[in-house]
């Protein structure tokens, strides 16, 4: 269904060629402040047109907040939103219609419903983004203001050109686990301190200039050969406090990996040290306790990715997201006819030959969707059980000490 | 919370040293034949004590079915079951218990609910996994009597110990898109076979004997130095018919992504291609159609995984999941009490020092309740639109084509 | 929250002086035919103005389908749909704004948010029910072509003027239970044939004309009283197949029950022979089983009303919602401020002395909102165990018989 | 389906004649105090077998808790637990199966599953309750330890023999408003003391003597009849704060009458003034406001019944259920068999002539679990909203006063 989200939630309607995308926000708290352009710079992000190496097709996205909100101030009600579609003809038919696109939706679109939108795969369209940027953009506007809650996604590869720190130096026997780095001490450094203005200085958003210039050569070659290349989108969310994620069937990681596998075109999560952790040993990957010198308790490492048995620990979280190559590309293909013929299909019209640097504002509000909804559910047992009597009759082992002693950030 | 799924639902509970640990499935189909002997063998492949390599305590994970069935048919009622804790001595105190367990639940589900259980993590405990693989069981039952449908999972790392053919060839440059293999064919060819009896046949359910054999050295090793190491499991879904998965949120794909997120100690998800998928450009990455000789269908490759836009496309659906190394070693560590105090801990008692051969029927479990779900959802928007009159005003490209005609396994 | 149903679900959103109020349909079959018009229909029905009756405000509320359709058919994907407020100004302060109305959601609404639309009550507008007969519209209009349903609603009482036959004979003596009636054979008579078309030939949409007018008489007096008036709305719902509703939370009852009680002004609920029935013993009001005339399994009397053990058995249904006399009235009121101050209220403006004559077609919505999505979870089921094997081991008591024989229309 | 609730959440299981019947309750604040006892006492009240006028089976119904709670602390993970069938024998054939039992559930489900229990209405049976209580006690333990809140029901009326003032008095014109009481102030002041003690005085649970004895009459007349009858309980809440509830689907009283009529046997629901408010005109029905006693706001009446616009006004809730006659009586009756042959049915047995005193733990039992998740997400809004500035852009009228000026009770 096209709901997200149990308290903080988000429903979304639209397909490329029809009147409007849009939204619908429920849960927002009341009394945030909030303007059109807190949502409209995270859509304008998201736009294609916005360099040489995107779309060149000129949306503008303009946003029309259709309730929720008076003076500027949220009133707890639903937040209706829309963005007109500017290209609202029907498709015109072409021969291109006879062939379902290879590893595009119209197929699977058909299967499923019999029927299909004329423009093909339907809300597969990545015009369907646009509500869940500007839900993000929302509940994004909340987490900053109140916990200082930062969401920056950049990207992290294009092909195979890697931000070179993102992974450690590669053991070369499987019996030594003594000298590899889990992730390098430059990449762990990058995710605690790179900002929204460090991404958007290049166009691939890639916040490592030289990887970024390597990153456009790549994805010019993809243009010039009328190919599409995929590529990974790294993203870091400091200061979420400790306590957040349901156990057992909506740990954290489990909302987060539904959250970013919704995303079209993605086919990879990985949280942490991720699938390269699963080669460390225990004794190198676990993250040992110690009091910061805020006071607080934290952990020396931080391979875990801020999350442990599925609930945040007020440690940075961090994840990378896979995008494949787009399936739209105007070469040639070998493929069949919906009817089996086989045949050749080129794909008329423009197309992203990259969707990474695009996908970053994406990415970033699944994340503060998820973030806000299990802030939500957790200040529910948080504020109801604050009011029962302090435990007396447990070990003191199983009871969380009392303020003035060590514990999380909250 | 403790329920997974929409239409066919799963409600669990019970920690390590509670009365019993069990489940509620609820959504069955009625009229399905089911014996506990359908269920408990999953449940004796999840149990621990199988071999050397995993944890010498040895119980019986005897399942008790209470309700939802009778004469060996089930009524479409709730099917209560429960397996009674064979420990339900209450946690014995010891000075480990000042100690958070680094990179375990001990310190979030404490920070989480201001109180935790003696024993612990809480519903992080392994026995958690019971009822989930009670309730993949069943809903493995239907799939197979009627659609199939076949879930093998397997190890296909232990640390660095990888499947050979888990990876394909890794061209040298990144200006080369040429040579590479984004899965080696035995790999694929592997997907397609790979049966249960063989990935049982060796303790570390690696069905590739001359690897199995490093994975249990690299486990031994482990175990030797009273640390442990991590792994992944690859997972194969033949059979399943095109159409589940539910754009836009709920697509096939994030669902099986939250499903194997939520598993204890998993720390990434790809599916298909997945990460490595990433670095190749669209036209070696998009999956032509063509017809099976059997008439349908189909693609000629499925780097897709078995779905596109969301959707299954009848194709073989696999995916990767990653573990990390468990949390609880013997060896020392040196950390800090819940307190702040610094100090070493080393854990008691006897643990598994790698749970990949164990997690297998987990992964199994939770992708049998993630295809059912969407089975019976696709399967109520198929029944009431079956019903509608045949649509006579759309292009035919926006209408599937009447039976006769080629389409996707149903 | 602002969402109801699961697999046929309705969001909505807007309050009375914001840009819009609208919906968004998620879960439509696809294939529908659907045009404006099946919507439009409803949504004038329910428009103020249409009589004197009513409050003179002219809204014309047309609707704008934004997705979800293409050449008048369904796609299956989420139908996004508003409605302008034509009155957009801001609400312009003044002295009534102190008090919160008595009996009105004002306070509460402040009570609950902490921040409130100037224009009071936020979402417990009446506009806010325009989401909810457009979405019931749509779902009406499948069940209508597919299984023949019918869903009539109509006005019951007003005051004291009831429909003289929705009540039976009345027993003098607790002791004597054999003379009654539990309702009048002409009410049950009505229940069977009454169409919208003589609902809505009087303007109270009472299709008895003598009560009609009497209500009429009555509703006038309270306009000219400057007060308000309550009433009830009686809801036939005929053809709808045998198997729906879910035990045990979410009877078909239940549901039913909610989603009237969720309507604005609603205090009361009755299904079948309702508070009424029980004082019938149990010989008379259980409805004994019969074979009728087509061949079909039915009950000679209907006093459940369609519903027995929370499933409908495929009688008519029949239930009644008792509303309450609108909150706001001119009249003055001896009340206070919401910071206490005691004084006189009298509402400005022009406001509905009844609402139950528009609560006719917001009735009949929600009531098509409940029957679609248990259709289609029940469709589910259905065609989820029609593919099981025939079921032989069963004593023949425990199962349906094959077709051929007797049994429910489905 | 079988799970109620969206925070605190319970999902049961179990028919007549299986192992157990049980619940899993999800989202128990941490830290309560809770012992079986908790549980028991109200489990005890809903056991048949507690006089003469119920059914002289008698079950213990244990209540085996079985997580969740240490050392009698609950450490907010899911509750098990369960109560042992004592009759687990299948049940013998006998010609009576052949009948579907009128008004009973026997038909329906076979309709809806295509198969059932031996037993007959499969989850349709009381014993299904019993979770349901186990639940609503859990939850009414904290309702009480930390708000104080008060949940008492009792019997309102047995067929004809009504509580006498639970209806005011009846004004004989149509045309006359002036003199009727909408409830008598006997009845407003039975509400606002009325305790359990009083309720259980006598076996009926009707707390006024006389009608007590003449209810006591009616019920022995049906059981000597071989016939059964109906009656209602009335039910009050007193001490909820006032905010919970949640526009526009899920309005408190919606809640409410979806849980209420989800109780078997259930057919009528009305919360406040209900029907017999529908015929007064909103001057005499509206809850003027005014400063109490103890300085908060209230109402000078209640017809509301502690909820306006969907939303509690911390004002007592109270609300009436109609429970119809039990189907199952021991009388002949004419009817078919599911082959549709016409026959006579005379139930074998012993059953309750009337389930209203039974019940009363039930309705309690719902009406907690409403109160209790209701009051969770509105816990999870205010917790989350008060971490926000103050506004300070609004007109006052749209903003919450601080603390210390009149606001409700929370």
């Amino acid at each position: 269904m096209s709901t997200f989200g149990t308290l903080f939630r988000v429903t979304t309607y639209g397909e490329s060629h029809c009147a409007s995308v849009g939204a619908i926000v429920d849960g927002c708290p009341p009394g945030l402040p909030l303007e059109p352009q807190d949502v409209q710079t995270q859509l304008s992000r998201r736009r294609p047109g916005q360099s040489n190496l995107t779309t060149p097709r000129d949306e503008k996205d303009l946003v029309q907040l259709q309730s929720g909100i008076e003076h500027g101030i949220t009133l707890g009600t639903p937040i209706g939103l829309l963005v007109r579609n500017e290209d609202q003809r029907p498709h015109d038919y072409s021969e291109t219609d006879l062939y379902p696109r290879p590893s595009h939706a119209d197929w699977t679109y058909l299967e499923k419903y019999g029927v299909k939108a004329s423009s093909g795969g339907g809300r597969s369209s990545a015009r369907e983004t646009i509500g869940r940027v500007a839900a993000g953009a929302i509940a994004e506007r909340y987490l900053k203001l109140v916990h200082g809650i930062e969401i920056v996604a950049f990207v992290s590869s294009v092909g195979k050109v890697h931000l070179p720190s993102s992974v450690g130096s590669q053991a070369s026997s499987e019996d030594d686990d003594s000298v590899e780095d889990i992730l390098s001490s430059e990449f762990v450094q990058l995710l605690q301190t790179v900002t929204r203005e460090q991404v958007d200085s290049h166009p691939t958003r890639c916040p490592h200039t030289e990887t970024a210039e390597r990153m456009t050569k790549r994805i010019i070659r993809a243009k010039e050969a009328s190919d599409s290349i995929g590529g990974t989108v790294t993203c870091v969310i400091r200061g979420v406090p400790a306590g957040l994620g349901e156990p057992v069937f909506d740990k954290f990681e489990a909302k987060l990996a539904h959250a970013m596998l919704s995303i079209p075109a993605t086919k990879a999560f990985e949280i942490g040290s991720g699938f390269r952790g699963t080669e460390a040993p225990g004794s190198r990957h676990n993250d040992a306790f110690f009091v910061k010198p805020d006071g607080s308790m934290g952990t020396k490492t931080n391979w875990s990715g801020g999350v442990q048995g599925g609930i945040t620990n007020a440690e940075d979280i961090y994840f990378r997201v896979g995008f494949k190559s787009p399936a739209t590309i105007s070469q040639a293909q070998e493929t069949a006819q919906y009817d089996g013929t086989p045949g050749t299909l080129a794909a008329r019209g423009r197309h992203d030959p990259c969707v990474v640097p695009r996908a970053v504002p994406i990415v970033e509000a699944m994340a503060s969707l998820v973030v806000m909804d299990q802030l939500l559910i957790q200040n529910a047992r948080k504020a109801t059980a604050s009011l029962l009597p302090a435990i007396t009759t447990l070990p003191p082992t199983m009871v969380k000490p009392a303020s003035g002693q060590v514990n999380g950030k909250q």
